[in-house]
């Protein structure tokens, strides 16, 4: 199992929170993902290490970006 | 067709928009519902007078307040 920590700018709600969750979950191999909306953190575990640019992907696809 | 001005306290981005909207417009006789973020201004055309409280339901079951 692998842990993943990225900084997500831009979400300022609870919807925020949870579109970003699940555009990451929907990655090959996550297992979890956990956001704090105050600080941006997010913190993904996953059974092999991630490709970088697919966790880019995701953050924009739910409208945001890495800080 | 009446039109009703309500404002709407606690939204932060699109998809807090998008929940209200989506709630207002459940109501019945409700025809079109128009969210200005920035202000929290939300109006609201139907085919008849709305019943406040049908209002203050919907705004709170999104999870937001009447200013």
């Amino acid at each position: 199992m692998t842990t993943t920590e990225i900084t997500v700018t831009g979400m300022t709600c609870a919807h925020c929170v949870a579109s970003v969750s699940e555009e990451i979950a929907g990655i090959a191999g996550v297992e979890s993902v956990d956001v704090v909306l105050e600080t941006g953190a997010v913190t993904i575990t996953s059974v092999t290490p991630l490709d970088p640019s697919d966790l880019e992907s995701a953050v924009t696809e739910a409208g945001y970006a890495l800080a």
